[in-house]
């Protein structure tokens, strides 16, 4: 933490500050400048808030933090290594890491009948899929708007994963309801809303099941990590990023806008497995496999698609959503690049 | 609701449209242009999204939304009429509404200890407030900062109250939460990361407190609207709609970028009272006087302000604190407006 | 400027950095903290980019500026006085300064013919304003659009200005076109969409009548004080800085977002004198007095707003123009609040 | 264009509002619905300004465009097809489209010497570019930073384009300038602070050579397409397209926010070529091979990347810098995937 002193601030007046500081068990050095004061603090700075400093005296004019104010989601913490996040599934364990193929998420935006949710992911595994997503509990913009079917939405997803042996990713948004969906979901959503629903952070972190963290509309990279940071703090260390889309200025060809450079970012950043949701990131099926086919090239360690057997049926996000035989056609795009990236699986054969 | 076609849609298409929309309930008229096809739909469109008509077929190239996705919380559900929330308090009924007096809120970010409380509390009542605004439970960016006292903090709002008279506002972040603060709680605060933790404003809208609604960071006047449509229409017609700034490109100088101009939209838009929160809005004690004066010239019905007896010791968000002092003087210089503007009201005397 | 090294950065490497730093004329200063090594940079660092330090090396991991990057922008430049900016008009001196009256600029966006724009400049000099506006180039986002009337324009507010004795604020987007204007304008504007052609700031930066400089949609604060410091670079000490809306993520109510915060922060930034245009600011004429009322309460120095006889007919941004009725009667609004704070003229009397 | 009427609109009015859009020379047709009237406007709407209509009547509510506001950039104005810009240059005619190989751009971002420029050329080339950037002015955020060699630097490009035959792209920031720009550039480029700086735009537009116009920091698709607009309707028919991030509310990590979804959506708006800039869209040199390979795989049409021989001595934007020998290497690896889209030029062998 470094403290920068306003021009002409008094010599007793800094004098103050070092003790006040040397009282929080830090240390100042004083860099005496040009026009300026400078103090470095030394010691043990990461439950420090800055602004908190700054409040110790008027004569202070700015403090930066030096050092990031994530632990456990840094780099640094595993030394440099990746996280290899491990979820076992009926068709085998599925790696979320940097040194894996890519792990493939797909399905509706919500779980409507059971027919629908199990031809899904008969679809999505058949053209290579791990994950099956699907929502029980939908964050709704309108109160108006279906609210998702809940608890026997779950019942759907248990039976679509032993008809298929897809892995089941499903989102919690209620920290009541975390107890029924761990039960279910192999890996626990927090959907982007609720990234700094903090009481909700602290849950998942309480629990075993991998978490999904989606980045926040508004979400600083910083933002996210700290989010991360949360369940990490709280015991679980099985944490993978979701990038779906970040709001800006322009919102009339995308729904949001889709920030592919957290790949490059967040690798020199985090241990943490990165996974892109082009389908929320564009708003627009057509816009889908072009973002798709960039986030591979990114570096992408996952990937979300929505796909519906028939969007304009669809309860919920059905523009955003391809077809089976869309995404069948985006898988086989795909797999090239994938391949030329050393990145991709052989699909698993289908369960009978 | 109005369709419009791509230009070159085939007739028998746009034929099969109208059947369709017409099986949904709906009455489309058909527009015959220059260059393109549109459809007004003639119905009950409050629940329908018009992404979800968009993909009944490949030729619509977009669907505009005539009327406002809000029903309960917009200016005509109330025939013009601005909503009057009476707050019962021990110092008497306060009114949050455009033909009321300003409302004033003040108070520490967080509650601390029980002298540091009742202290705020009786400086805030002496310079003018009606209501104190303390945190139980924290939302923090950090795991590792000061998260609230919790309970016990709830039982010093309970004991200030006790002793100056004033009205309780305070933050829940956990449904499981709700109900021992409603307890406590003259007025519910939801908070701007949980403005679309939907379970959340559910729940509020199920209990009779009246519920202050922060605006997200990244919340569109539409987004809070309906937001706030989710408390209304559980049952709760008590919402006050809180600005304390959005998220914008420029943060060097101020933490958010507080949107002043929300005042007159809202007027034309619903019926529900605002506050503007210029300590959150600004994020520096120094901006607030300014934004406070600002706010009651373009007409806002309440403030909110961050004050602490000792800011460079607070627990949280000390930098944008008053302190009481800055606090009395500011009440004196905001009272020839509010006066001037006839909205201010004599100060009650205090309890002995 | 301080420089954050990697933690475990090499000792040699760390003393290579200080070499090549005292050849570029600075003296490091080295703080050993418990995690890493900070360089504080003593000298003269104002033309220096933090981000052509970072290269220096790879083991460098930050490098923030501690001091502005604007000098003659600055308050500290003057000592901490206001800038005295003084106007000639047939109607006598007009002061922009935080120490004297606000000054009422007003006027339709595009000069449309003789009758329009003296029959307006007739009705603001009535109502009270000291300037009028009026565009001769107008910047519009389509070509299709009205482009303003050019050099003939020019003619007309020459006209009006004789019949009113008003001073004449105009905009320049084309370095060729500024001498004619200059001419004719008593203060010449800089445009949002060119606040950073820094060809034209030199230009008018080179010449002798005051400068009028819009912030532009995406500037920061320290984007526009720069802007500002190459006109003041230039040798024209005469530099107006005028808010008019930033571009959020939220455009459906209010074409931009009024960021009134603008006013305390200048204040502490820069000696400069503050303009804010609530038309532009909100772009619709409904939300501009309660702006207009805001602007002044948070302490802006002068006020520009859009006034057109006829909005419906307007050539150009109608709908943000009031009618000369509607802005008599928003100068009687504002009149009560400005003599409040001590910064109301008594309205010249009109010339014959 | 569609206008919908307030709820509650007397009858007479709708009348007169059709008489008043009848005399604009436009045919009204009026569909009734449930709770408002809507009328479309069946003729010529491109020139009209939605607000204007607006302004007509206070029972107005909104005014929705239903067609684009831009005609010659819009993909159907070429029934489809994708422009194909070809321009000469010594080693060959390079073709800028979606049905060639994508055109590599590569240099530093100023001319500082001879042997600099030449040398960086001599480099680009051999590593398969075609085209040389360099700028001679430079727009600076701060007057006291080097702001260009001018002239001079003009020449030295002509130098290195005899020395290597690549074309030569370098920016235009004034009118006055552009003659002596326009002999020596084979592409003048029109910067992102002068996007919308429309006398620029006419300038360019009535020139011969192509243009690339990158996209304004804070500008839609639909404002840059506008831009794009002015060049076309003033005569210009070659304008390329240029992304280069824009600003967003997190710009800790990165400069900017390479919006990379501008390919799929620019596709179906535009015949126009798309270029993807990822030095300046992320700022950091390390994050530039990643974004390159997503700018590819999105399906870009060109890049523009930066290289110095010596990023930590450059005079301007180091950091986002590769050395010849990065970008020799970065080459190697977009290589294989340019070739597995059938988008990549053999590279053509290096002049004596």
């Amino acid at each position: 933490m470094i403290v920068v002193m306003k021009s002409g601030s008094p010599e007793p007046e800094i004098a103050r500050i070092c003790t006040e500081l040397q009282s929080w068990g830090l240390t100042p050095e004083k860099i005496v400048g040009k026009h300026k004061v400078v103090l470095g603090l030394v010691g043990d700075t990461i439950d420090l808030d800055p602004l908190q400093i700054r409040e110790c005296s008027p004569w202070i004019e700015q403090v930066l933090r030096v050092e990031q104010p994530f632990k456990r989601a840094s780099r640094e913490y595993r030394h440099g290594e990746a996280s290899d996040i491990v979820v076992p599934t009926l068709n085998g364990d599925v790696h979320f890491s940097e040194h894996h193929p890519i792990v493939i998420t797909a399905g509706p935006c919500s779980v409507e009948n059971e027919d629908m949710i199990v031809e899904t992911a008969r679809r999505v595994k058949a053209a290579g899929a791990h994950f099956l997503r699907g929502g029980a509990y939908k964050p709704r913009t309108s109160p108006y708007a279906f609210q998702g079917h809940g608890d026997s939405a779950l019942d759907l997803l248990a039976t679509a994963r032993a008809a298929t042996g897809l892995g089941i990713i499903t989102e919690v948004m209620d920290t009541a309801d975390l107890e029924r969906i761990s039960e279910v979901a192999d890996v626990v959503q927090v959907g982007a809303r609720n990234m700094q629903n903090f009481s909700l952070l602290k849950k998942v972190g309480a629990q075993d099941k991998p978490v999904l963290l989606k980045r926040g509309m508004a979400a600083t990279i910083e933002d996210w990590l700290m989010a991360a940071e949360y369940i990490l703090a709280a015991g679980n260390p099985n944490v993978i990023l979701c990038e779906r889309g970040i709001r800006t200025f322009d919102r009339q060809y995308t729904r949001n806008t889709l920030d592919l450079s957290v790949v490059p970012v967040l690798r020199t950043l985090t241990h943490l497995p990165i996974m892109i949701d082009p389908s929320h990131g564009t708003g627009w099926a057509n816009f889908v496999p072009s973002m798709a086919m960039a986030s591979i090239a990114a570096g992408t360690d996952a990937l979300m698609i929505e796909v519906h057997p028939n969007p304009s049926k669809a309860l919920s996000d059905g523009p955003q959503s391809l077809t089976p035989d869309r995404f069948d056609q985006l898988m086989k795009e795909l797999a090239p690049l994938g391949k030329m990236l050393d990145r991709w699986a052989t699909p698993v054969p289908a369960l009978v």
